[in-house]
């Protein structure tokens, strides 16, 4: 149930070497097509690695026939030597399977920042995975995109007569523009680039752009949507993008319940807004505070560190008209003390803050952690 | 060698019953004259402390003869009626020392946010500090203010024939606009309300404004600068400014010394910029990155987060000429992997960031602290 039960694609995940611990660190996606029909979304950070200006402009000619993928290092901050080991491992790829050139690869790369991938394990790691290359092979590729996941990503949602597929990795550096992830998502529904890119762009801007794990944005983030039209049903518009928006949603909250470190996945949700920015701005402020987010892994419903990080804002509110519910319980209503904060039950692992701006008909929801010693733990150990 | 050091002053620090603990939590500092000049700084959060609104309106006049400080509960969110009980802990200063009126008198609290002050206990303790106010008070005044901080701070600096003085609180909520405090600074300078306030704000812009222990934002921040005109002497504006902003950048430096849990002290200094708002959101971003702070925390020179962090900004950079020092060793130069990462020593407390921009001439010092499992314990548990 992942990015080969659409038909025309096959995967495979295997052992390269790039990890100390053996695990599975090279994943290939193949579009056998008819159609080799791609979007993509990136990292809006400006500091983006090899894989990211490479793949960027790969998706930019319309069509990809394959995607590589390895963990166990992002190749980003590694210069113009970084940016040829990306060229040589697409170039590589496109060797391997003979039938289709380099500029039809997209590659993407997780792990440590600023080390130099080591090509004399990578590109065997290739070859091996074009040979591993199966029409059940999905579950080994989400595999071997894993880094602190405690376990793979996949999804599918079914049309009538085509399927999305997807996988994702990603559980830390999740911040918007995107989260820190790296996702390929297949379909057999038959689509041009165009309408891939505009389907791609509305999902991930209401789902992966609303993930805040630790406000930190990554050089690496990937979203790519792959169509082989292998189903021969051409969806509308709006049922394709539906489709994709749930399935970038179902990753999403995979992405949240196996954050690093994390005790509590949390919905911020932001009603009354001016407009749907101002939602999303307020919901953000509430997800980054770390003083909010230490107080939800203690189980304290703390609103008034809600409240403290709402006034950071430029939102359109007025400080006497905000309500806050923590898992239901109004704690905070017209910006002071309502409902008495010992009926909140904070036990479970799933959070919902609620917060009312009474300034508009506006929504969004933000999904977040809190911060724990876990998170401490797993950040200031990752590199040594 | 705090408020009451400049002559013109009187202070105290008395238990009123607002900690559990049983530890001083109301402070009194009076303006003796001949001036009772002042200017303030509050928070930039939307969401105020009855004391900051209403000291607001005070120092819009120009004259305060009395400070009266609590800790042991914020008085933040709490509606119409947390207003009320500033304005009476205001009447109850006045009527105490008798020669004055409530529209003198600045109040400050911190603590918890959401909760009404016991006023049974505490104007009870406003009487009792100002019965034991004292010319040599400030010390007693500088402890009655602290919360988790582990230590009072206070600071002098001497001028010719002036002296200026000083006392703060603040050991989490640390940010920008203004770092979550309180400051009360003093000097028998002769100056007008209108000097004090442009010293004031080009003081706390290139100090306090540049803390930012965990990006979390303040409701109840507060700097004031009261003049008693005690010395008869009137100093140029050049000289009161340069003796403030010391003393500010000593009380600052002593609150990031003493921010909850912290095991680092982090000074980052960006060069290069093409503007100094660059510099300050860069060296925000840096600071701000809980990526960056954990893996300080950890000792690691992870100059591959900051390289991240740094690319989230609109500041002007070409991510391949970005170089960074952690210590005085330069990890990183060009944006990729320069001296090799294990000679740079992180075993001690002060950590310096350098990062060149290489955009320009302006240059810009942010203060930080690492995110350890102190911070985590201390702020998960604050409130039960």
């Amino acid at each position: 149930m992942t990015v080969t039960t659409p038909k025309g694609f096959r995967a495979s995940g295997v052992a390269a070497g790039l990890k100390p611990s053996g695990n599975p660190d090279v994943a290939l996606v193949v579009n056998d097509g008819p159609s080799a029909a791609v979007a993509g979304v990136f990292t809006a950070n400006r500091v983006k690695a090899a894989p990211v200006l490479w793949s960027e402009q790969v998706v930019r000619g319309g069509e990809v026939r394959a995607v590589i993928l390895n963990s166990g290092g992002a190749n980003a901050c590694t210069g113009p030597l970084g940016f040829q080991d990306t060229h040589a491992t697409a170039e590589h790829v496109a060797a391997t399977l003979a039938t289709i050139g380099a500029g039809e690869v997209a590659v993407c790369s997780t792990g440590l920042i600023g080390e130099r991938l080591p090509m004399d394990k990578l590109l065997p790691g290739v070859t091996a995975a074009a040979e591993a290359l199966a029409q059940d092979g999905g579950a080994a590729a989400a595999r071997a995109i894993m880094t602190t996941d405690t376990k793979p990503k996949s999804t599918v949602v079914t049309g009538a007569g085509w399927t999305v597929g997807g996988m994702a990795k990603g559980a830390g550096m999740l911040a918007p523009g995107l989260a820190t992830m790296l996702c390929v998502l297949t379909t057999d529904a038959v689509a041009d680039p165009a309408t891939l890119d505009a389907v791609l762009r509305a999902a991930t801007r209401v789902t992966f752009d609303r993930v805040d794990s630790d406000g930190c944005m990554s050089t690496n983030d990937t979203v790519l949507l792959l169509a082989s039209g292998a189903s021969g049903v051409t969806p509308t518009r709006d049922e394709l993008a539906a489709a994709v928006t749930a399935a970038c949603q179902d990753l999403c909250e995979q992405l949240v319940d196996d954050a690093e470190g994390a005790t509590k996945k949390v919905a911020v949700e932001i009603t009354g807004a001016a407009s749907e920015d101002d939602a999303v701005e307020v919901g953000r402020s509430i997800a980054r505070n770390n003083l909010v987010k230490t107080a939800l892994f203690g189980n304290d419903p703390n609103w008034g560190r809600i409240l403290a990080a709402v006034g950071t804002t430029a939102a359109a509110f007025d400080p006497d008209q905000l309500d806050v519910a923590v898992n239901g319980v109004w704690v905070c209503k017209g910006g002071a003390a309502a409902e008495d904060r010992s009926k909140v039950d904070l036990s479970g692992r799933d959070v919902t803050v609620k917060l009312d701006l009474h300034a508009g008909p506006a929504t969004a929801i933000i999904w977040t952690n809190d911060l724990s010693h876990g998170y401490v733990h797993e950040n200031s150990a990752y590199s040594t």
